[in-house]
This record gives structure tokens, sequence and C-alpha cells, in this order.
């Protein structure tokens, strides 16, 4: 493999779980630090109503100020068809849907059964790709989840495709509570790449149980060349008090760089932008690269 | 594969870097709480001069008071012929020697030259093993060398064999300063494992870039079949201020555990043992299995 393709989710999925609202300038800020680092797809907010997460109730403000890059993505979330409506109206290019490998989850988080998330997504998807967007179908709870434990690989193949087959144009696998290992990440990986072309799948593990890293290389050993991750390891996880989040950039970075692996990322850019909003959020950075390459320079 | 062995040494690689000076009786019933979570190799202290390090004053004191368990090892640090004397008066039934794959760190850490080093701890192996003792041989700076930066892999490979050649019946290779990657660790493991047994070849990985499991996971894919690790993350790096230590075993665990190897260890009781230290110490758990795993009990 000579190049792997960084999906930052930090903007996103990262400062969603952060309880400290950021303002609007300190976002596009850390944007704007993590374009120049050289990340091309970032995830920036999610048309979700503020009620639910107030972190992104400035959605708009921050798409209309979003910088205009060449060969730079900036997919938002999409919740439901007034989310996609407003995404519509602020002119979105990339777009994100979101379904649940586990019935209850799905249920719990979304207020749906699978079968009528998936429904709609597919209507979602269906509108977006006819107006031009490209469409990134989300998959949670693909190695566990946080009600029924154990979650079958047959429900994840069989949710991933029907989201790949409704238009997606990459379908991304989370494990959304961070259990998975290296060997069932593997299995569940190859599973699904069964199904859909390998080189349309990304890889979404948060580090709950420390897992995350190994179970990226894992996947990167079966071929995926898409890898979401958080820069400074930005967010929590709901489902376990205390526990990290996604696993972070800097680290997916220097290991891809050890293996010789291309991701157009300066590792040191990538750093002072994870650290930028750490301090703001008067938080630990939870990048160990980052702690160690900050020490060594100080 | 089957079944790993972990090997602990949470109370010597790990203690040793915190600073706090833990007492005798605390030290033993870390160990006495490792023994009972199934760890059947568990390094106790090093024979090092108190002036040194302070940490290990208590050599002696601790080997008097280990628990006699069958099918349990406990291995001390054995840094020249008079640690080598007084280890033997204890009655200790496995030693460790420590040798440098980079000259300059040999020269600094162990004030020698690599070749005066392996002469010093071939004649230490030699009156061990005619003693009916076991030797463990660590290398170190085998990934990277705070001095040097790059250690060719040859060097690795050369002072290894030297140690296995002079009797060690393990060569434990470490990645002192948690620089390596997956790639670069394979890569390593593969040039030793062509010299020795891979049977006889441990892996030692501080966490510092946050690699340390994906190494090991890398490593075990080649076949090794021991790992090295210390509970609750215990450690520092002194060449990297806020680094972790090395890799947490409570990680390694539950990695194995999903992937169906035998390991013989309880996870919840080792979760235990290590945050027994980590209270007494007062510092936070550094393991993320045992902070997922403890606030989903509580």
């Amino acid at each position: 493999m000579s190049s792997v393709k960084i999906v930052e989710v930090g903007p996103r999925d990262g400062l969603q779980n952060e309880k400290t609202v950021v303002p609007t300038d300190i976002k596009m800020e850390l944007i704007q630090r993590l374009v120049a680092s050289g990340i091309q797809t970032i995830e920036t907010t999610s048309f979700v109503s503020p009620k639910w997460v107030p972190q992104m109730a400035d959605h708009e403000a921050v798409v209309k100020a979003l910088p205009q890059v060449n060969n730079v993505h900036f997919p938002v979330l999409v919740p439901n068809q007034k989310g996609l409506e407003n995404a519509l109206a602020c002119k979105v290019k990339d777009i994100a849907v979101f379904a649940a490998a586990s019935e209850t989850f799905s249920q719990k988080n979304i207020n749906r059964s699978i079968s009528e998330s998936l429904q709609e997504f597919s209507a979602i998807t269906h509108q977006a790709v006819q107006r031009g967007l490209r469409v990134r179908g989300y998959v949670s709870c693909t190695l566990g989840c946080p009600y029924e434990g154990h979650v079958p690989i047959t429900q994840v193949v069989k949710v991933a495709s029907a989201l790949y087959r409704s238009g997606c144009d990459e379908i991304s696998l989370g494990d959304t509570i961070g259990v998975g290992t290296p060997k069932t990440a593997y299995a569940m990986l190859k599973a699904v790449a069964s199904e859909i072309p390998i080189e349309k799948l990304a890889v979404h593990f948060h580090d709950t149980y420390g897992q995350a890293l190994a179970n990226v290389f894992a996947c990167l050993e079966l071929g995926v060349k898409t890898v979401d991750s958080s820069v400074a390891g930005l967010g929590g996880c709901p489902y376990a008090k205390g526990a990290t989040g996604n696993v972070a950039t800097e680290e997916v970075v220097y290991m891809l760089q050890g293996s010789g692996i291309h991701t157009g990322v300066n590792l040191d850019k990538l750093i002072q932008a994870g650290q930028f909003i750490c301090q703001y959020l008067n938080i630990s950075n939870k990048s160990k690269v980052a702690i160690a390459m900050l020490a060594k320079n100080s």
C-alpha cells in the first residue's frame, strides 16, 4: 500500500463529546490548522437540532465560514430530511448519514428501527446524489453495542450493504464503544469487504479499551485505505466515563509514516492543531505522539 | 497460536520510573495480587546499587518475601558481577541481564561499550547457568536510541545473538524509547528470529508514541509467544517527559482474549492489582482497559 486517506473527525465526533461549547471562530481556526497540516477530509459539523447537540448549534455558521480549498472535503453529518434540506440550503458538497448495526442502539440513539433508518437514509442519499453531493455512510456498533453486547457480523454486512446500495460513496465502519480487538476488527472488515469493494470502506475506531491503533493496523493489513481519526484524540465515550475518544490522528499518521505509507500530513503542524484546541478546551492532549514530541521539543 | 506468556515487569521496570519510593510491603502486596491474577512470570526487582536506583534498594527484602508458588517465576535484574553474587546469596532462581543495541546508549547507561557489556554478561550468564539459574537477556534500544536515533537491525541481531549464545534462555527485545511502529517492530523481530528460535524471543514495547499494542499485535502475527508488559501501564520514559511507560498488561490481555488466545490471566483481578498500586502512588491508571472497566462497574 502506498497511501492512506485520513478522515479527520475531531471537529464533529470529537468536539461533540466535549462538554465545553466551542465558539465558531475557534472551530474555524482548528479547521484551518487541520487543512494547513495537509488533511484533505475533515468532518466539520452536524446538521442536528441544537436541542440535542448544543455543540453543533452553529453548523450553518461553520459551513459558511469554511475555507475554499481545492481537493479538500468537508463532510457534515445529516441526521434526517430536515438536516439535508438545511445542508443543501448551505450548499454543502459532502454529507454523512449514520445507521447502527444494533437494533437497540438504533432505537435508543436515533429513535428508529434499523429498517426505518435505512429507509430514511436511502431517501436522503438518493436526493443528495441527485444533487451531485457525495455521501458517506456510517455504520455504528460494528464490534459491539452498549445495550446488546455482541453484534453479529452478518448484521453489520447487511446495514453496510444497504447504505452502499443506496448510493453512499464510502462506508465507515465504526466501533462506537471501542470494544473491538484486532482479530475481531479484521474479521468484521473482511466480511464487509466481501460485499463492498475495500477501496470504498473506512474504519472508525474509538480507543475506549486502548485497542484502536492495533485495530487500524490489522485493517490496513487487509487493505483498507481510509482511516477515521480525531486530532489530539478529542472526544470521549458516553458509554464509559473517563474513556478516551477516537484514535488520535497523530498516532495514525506516526504509524503510517513508520510504515513508509504516504498520508500527505505534516505531523508537526497536526500536533500544533491538536494542541491549539486542547489549550482552548483546557484539557490534556490525549495523543501520546503529541505529548512525546512536544516534550522533546520543549 | 493458542497461548501467550505475559512477563509482568511493573514491579521493576514500571516502579523504577515512578518517583515515589514504594515500601516493601506494598510491593509484596502488588506481587501477591499479580500472582493471584494468574500471571506466571513477574520481574520483581533489580540487584542494582541503591545509589543509582533508590526504588530498588530493598531488593534483598523483596526477594526474601516472595511467595513460594509452583510454576511462577520471579526474575530479578542483575547489572553486574556484584549483583549476581548478591542474587545468588538470596537464592534467586531467575535473573535478567541487560545489554544495549546502541553503542552510545550502552556507554551512557551502563558505562561500558557494547562489547565490554557482552563480555561481562556472558560471564555472569555462564556462572548463573552453571548454578542452575535461568537467565533472561534484555536488548534495549532495538528500534531507536535517544542519542543515536536510528539503530541498525544488524546491530540488534548481533547483540541478541551474543546474549543467546552465552546461555540466555530467553531474549527480550526492547523498544526502550517507544519510537517503533508495527512495520519496524515486525522487521526487527523477523531479523532476530532468523538467528534465534522465535519461541525464545520476547517483545518489550514502551508506549511513548502510543504504538506499543499495535507493535505487539504485529509481532504476534509473526509468531512471538512472550510479551512483556506493565500492569496499569506503570512507569514513564526518562527520555520523554510526560510519556507513558510499558504497554499496559491489561491492554495486552484484553487483546489476546479478544483473539481467543489463552493467557491464564483473570482480567478483573489484574485490573484490581493495577488499581491498588495506582491508588498507593496516587497516580492515574494508565490502562484504558482498567479505566473503562472500572467505570462500567461503578
